[in-house]
């Protein structure tokens, strides 16, 4: 998503090119280029797959709208297996329209869960529940931080269900550090992420996510947490940005390595 | 604030016509009309001053700023004092330009408070430490929870320093019920303010705050938290928004008293 203005051949390109060895998949691109051949693409390439993102939108109240997001979540299970990545990442959903009840959305999740889990057991693919700022409660994720994301995660065993850990959601809070090393104890941080907080937030706030070392976040500080938690797995950068995206893709993602190795390595 | 397009002698008359017995008032109104007259004016109209809205920004490391900080913040001790208040509202302030050390940060504001709190208290006047959700914990204010906000207060006498709890920014917290127990166990809260969360947010995000049930808050839920812990005191409204910034002022106020019985009572 951080360069989503390339094409998956493109992108698999420039990967080669900037030496990045592994990346996180969105289902959009995915799908329009067709799973199995994107699956043959990056596997030809030599490019791991370190998540496919996302599902998720599991707080419906509605009976028909729940089970379409089932099946939509069942299907980015099987696209996730035949892209040959283990983790698919969740963002939950928000409150459906009119509601108030963050508590009940959240036991929707879980409920969901418990549908979802052992299906993407079988297809070895674990589910990462993605705690999101809580700027996006109402509309986007219910899940507002690690602690929920844990609550919810370790109602299933920790090689079913885990979280994401993204440095933008969740650097404001002095209570994460500790719940990184809870997931850490338990098995449950499937993946880490990275991307830096600038303001001012743009309008809907979803694309002002900063280049890292733009903003507030000590990434180094970060990336310690979790492996002092006992992560060793890939560290993805996600960026949601206007302005990274008009530019160049191929310089975009050169310039994210070279930020990389300044202010996360 | 909600209705900051009202000069201070129509805020006083709207507050009469709607039976408003109670305002919290911001700095820059008061000391444009000057702080007695302020205080007569409110005075002689029979309305209480809730609370004065807003000491704090305490988070610089320049010496020279920090001691600017220092002064303006007695100032607005003195101004709470003679506006017949007890409690000054404080927004702590965000990060230092350049700046990524929250911990550093949260603990400049506890230095600061020991400066500050016997000089407010001298004066009969309480500090009240506002978390701002979190989407502000860069560049407004570093206190991002009521439990960061407790941590804080609780190094003071509880009559010199507690929280102001306000709906807009911890309503996503599921651990901020227990934290207004523990607020209203140890008599630190301080002020109670209703708004309600709407989406999506405006560029910058200051100024989204929706009009009490318009949004995702249960805002009788909270009030119901509040009371429990034993809180009694005013209930304030306090709505950042540009569309009822637009509108006849009068005409808001109505609105707004009517909203908070149809939500809050």
């Amino acid at each position: 998503m951080t360069v989503k203005q390339l094409s998956l051949p493109e992108l698999v390109d420039a990967c080669a090119e900037s030496g990045v060895p592994g990346v996180g998949l969105w289902r959009e691109p995915v799908r329009s280029y067709g799973v199995g051949a994107a699956a043959k693409l990056v596997r030809d390439a030599g490019l791991a797959v370190t998540t496919l993102c996302r599902g998720g939108f599991l707080t419906a109240t509605d009976p028909d709208e729940r089970a379409r997001s089932l099946d939509d979540n069942r299907e980015a299970v099987d696209e996730a297996a035949a892209l040959g990545t283990d983790t698919l990442v969740l963002v939950s959903g928000g409150l459906p329209a009119g509601s108030k009840d963050l508590h009940g959305a959240r036991e929707r999740i879980a409920d969901a869960l418990g549908e979802l889990a052992p299906y993407a057991a079988e297809r070895g693919v674990r589910l990462a529940i993605e705690p999101l700022h809580p700027m996006f409660a109402a509309d986007r994720c219910v899940v507002s931080t690690l602690a929920q994301a844990l609550d919810l995660a370790e109602r299933f065993p920790a090689d079913q269900v885990g979280v994401t850990v993204d440095t933008y959601h969740i650097w404001w809070d002095d209570t994460a550090p500790r719940q990184i090393a809870r997931a850490g104890a338990g098995g449950r941080i499937h993946t880490f992420q990275l991307a830096d907080w600038v303001t001012p937030l743009p309008e809907g706030v979803l694309n002002g996510r900063g280049q890292l070392g733009d903003g507030a976040v000590d990434l180094r500080e970060w990336r310690g947490y979790v492996e002092a938690a006992g992560y060793s797995g890939p560290i993805e950068v996600e960026l949601f940005n206007d302005g990274l995206w008009a530019r160049d893709g191929r310089e975009v993602l050169a310039e994210t390595v070279a930020r990389f190795v300044a202010h996360a390595l």
